[in-house]
């Protein structure tokens, strides 16, 4: 391995630099995919990595591949990068960090002329977000193979616009197929958007994986009456049912300690009047593990939670699965290099499993995938309050560096 | 006591007339106080009561006591009657049924030519449902003393108009000083409102009193999380302690059976958004017990509850109460003449305390006062599916016209 050190105060000023395409008022950003500010931010993009000597290749998908030649150029790139739009209430970092990062990674080899054995490619997936084009993480669902391609160009947002004339309309609507871009394997440097990393103030998260998730849709439907009116074992009331459901599947995470969570987000009261009994009650349920054997298990103990619930109280319930997502494993030679990164460079780290979906889910179908964590305050993101310090974010790409060449000098004992 | 017969037929037939003013396409009745559709009601009213003979004194906030001479007119009378007002998505039998069952008293008298001891007054008091106008039971609230008659005139209606212009406007402003009328007793047959009656199959209840009441808002405040991101250990949950409190509160009033209620009506999360843990839940509490002294057993416990789950949780808690209404009993005298009078009639018959507030209530601060209940359709009332029976509704103007003719005998035989 290298001694190389990227260089801080340049990653944070390239954070700050950036942040003006889209700056809110308030100091978060609003760089919706394809829009004009995203236009800007890919142009900035293009002009600093050919400031460089990349050769920037974008695919019929708008995502951008930034390319610096190896000494083995037939093998194929080692990747890394992440996505520079934003949520409309965005911040700084969600995404922004892992393509910086990797301009700050390109910056050091070239100031060092360090060159490695494979190509380095730097990549700017589009529409990560899905704020303006649902779902997220499009282009490189089509990059993975899990999205056809035809979906996503027709895809439209609210204003009717279509994903294609977007791309098309800003100019980045690219000559390569999306998906027939070879990568020797994929890395990626994220905030956690979670409270783990923080509370336990360690800087690295090295991300094994990507939990399993499924999403759950129930009713209870009993009979409204009036709360002065009505004795207790006349009555019908569905918040009762919601609220032992709400309790049971807490229950159902904390049985599957330390890795499970579950969670009711949204729970809506009809007709939710004060004095009258509640009449039905909708609610959500988010189910979420590392292994898809125990969530599993978990959606058992939910589903039979429902009945117990249901048949205890006389009260009609529904289920409706309304989203599901495997575990996603990433590549054990890839994590290693990581934590080999993060070691040498003397940090605290630890295992972590995301529980948010990453571009990286998708990339990790088609070449050996991993991510970095570093911590944001209070695990927020998605707001203008979402922060990471100038020194994790320095840590996070200093352990990049890192990993990119630590599966390098694999790449090259072979 | 006499045998006198009430006209079930009749009865009826004058329910669907005067379900005319103010009918809706669907069949309900929207009949706001103090509107050219309460014009038209009082107008028949006054026209029906005079077409028996009868004295009408209208007093200043609009109520309407239709007087029938007694043998001894310097007794003060024996009143009963209702409201003619109805909820804007009303039926045809709240209030109603309490004034043309006392219009039908009135003429089952007149027809059999039978002088009371004391006179009877059939009485429809201005404003009960506080639709238009809040708070309920305004006019009466003033004849009981409960309300100054300065705040009632001053009220406003969504549109600016105050009640004494309406009032003025429909011409039912009258001479007499609200609540410078007296009441040797008054006895008014509803609708029970509630599903007791109806499961037990029980026409008749003998309203001793009203429950008391007390309503609270609460908010629990945690953080919000991303439910994937954020381990079970690192949650503020809100809804966990307000499912926590919902489930409290149910047990409360299952620990002071059997004639406790405790609901949450209202519960409203914040974001209320599936993948977002709760980071704040409004919800109310709705506490009622025919005893001032256990229902402050159960707010204490409520109190206790909110506490605890705060505590256990470490999440911040506050409770606003917000109403208040304290037990009302009816007196003794008249509830055990509306229980001789369905004794007499055969009627099946239950003592029950009702669970909303009528205009008894505050009559009850000035005179003896005591209710009548017939069975509804499921309960339902306020609504265009509220249904009596036309043999219920007979049976119930039965006991009426029994339990005014049996506290007329007592004081008779003073």
């Amino acid at each position: 391995m290298q001694n190389l050190a990227i260089d801080a105060a340049r990653l944070w000023a390239t954070l700050q630099e950036t942040a003006a395409f889209g700056a809110r008022a308030d100091g978060g950003i609003c760089r919706l995919t394809l829009t004009a500010e995203d236009k800007q931010v890919r142009d900035w993009f293009k002009d600093a990595v050919e400031a460089l000597g990349c050769t920037l290749t974008i695919d019929d998908l708008g995502n951008m591949f930034a390319r610096r030649p190896g000494r083995h150029n037939h093998l194929p790139p080692v990747a890394f990068g992440s996505h520079l739009d934003t949520q409309p209430t965005g911040g700084k970092f969600d995404g922004v960090l892992g393509v910086l990062a990797g301009l700050e990674v390109l910056r050091t080899l070239e100031a060092a002329g360090y060159v490695t054995q494979a190509p380095l490619e730097l990549i700017n997936w589009t529409n990560e977000e899905g704020a303006r084009f649902s779902p997220a993480m499009m282009a490189s669902g089509v990059f993975g193979g899990a999205i056809p391609k035809d979906v996503v160009l027709a895809k439209r947002d609210r204003d009717g616009v279509s994903f294609e004339a977007a791309l098309t309309g800003i100019g980045y609507k690219g000559e390569e197929p999306a998906g027939g871009h070879p990568l020797g394997a994929f890395l990626e440097l994220h905030i956690e958007q979670g409270p783990v990393l923080e509370a336990e103030a360690t800087p690295i998260g090295i991300v094994s994986g990507v939990q399993a998730g499924r999403w759950f849709d129930i009713t209870f439907t009993g009979e409204t009456g009036h709360t002065g009116a009505t004795p207790m074992h006349l009555r019908k009331n569905a918040l009762l049912c919601a609220a032992r459901l709400t309790l049971a599947i807490d229950t159902i995470a904390q049985d599957h300690r330390p890795d499970a969570v579950a969670t009711v987000g949204q729970l809506d009261v009809t007709p939710n009047s004060r004095n009258v009994i509640p009449g039905s009650v909708f609610l959500t349920a988010d189910l979420r593990h590392p292994s898809d054997a125990t969530l599993d298990l978990m959606e058992a103990a939910f589903r039979a939670a429902v009945t117990r619930i249901s048949r205890d109280s006389g009260l009609e319930a529904t289920i409706t699965q309304v989203w599901h997502s495997p575990a996603v494993h990433f590549a054990p030679e890839l994590v290693a290099c990581v934590e080999a990164g993060a070691r040498q460079a003397g940090f605290k780290a630890r295992r972590i499993v995301s529980g948010a979906g990453h571009d990286s889910c998708y990339v990790s179908r088609v070449a050996p995938a991993a991510m970095i964590f570093v911590p944001c305050a209070g695990g927020i993101s998605h707001n203008v309050n979402e922060f990471a310090s100038r020194e994790d974010c320095a840590a996070g790409a200093q352990v990049l560096l890192n990993a990119v060449l630590a599966y390098d000098d694999l790449l090259g004992a072979v």
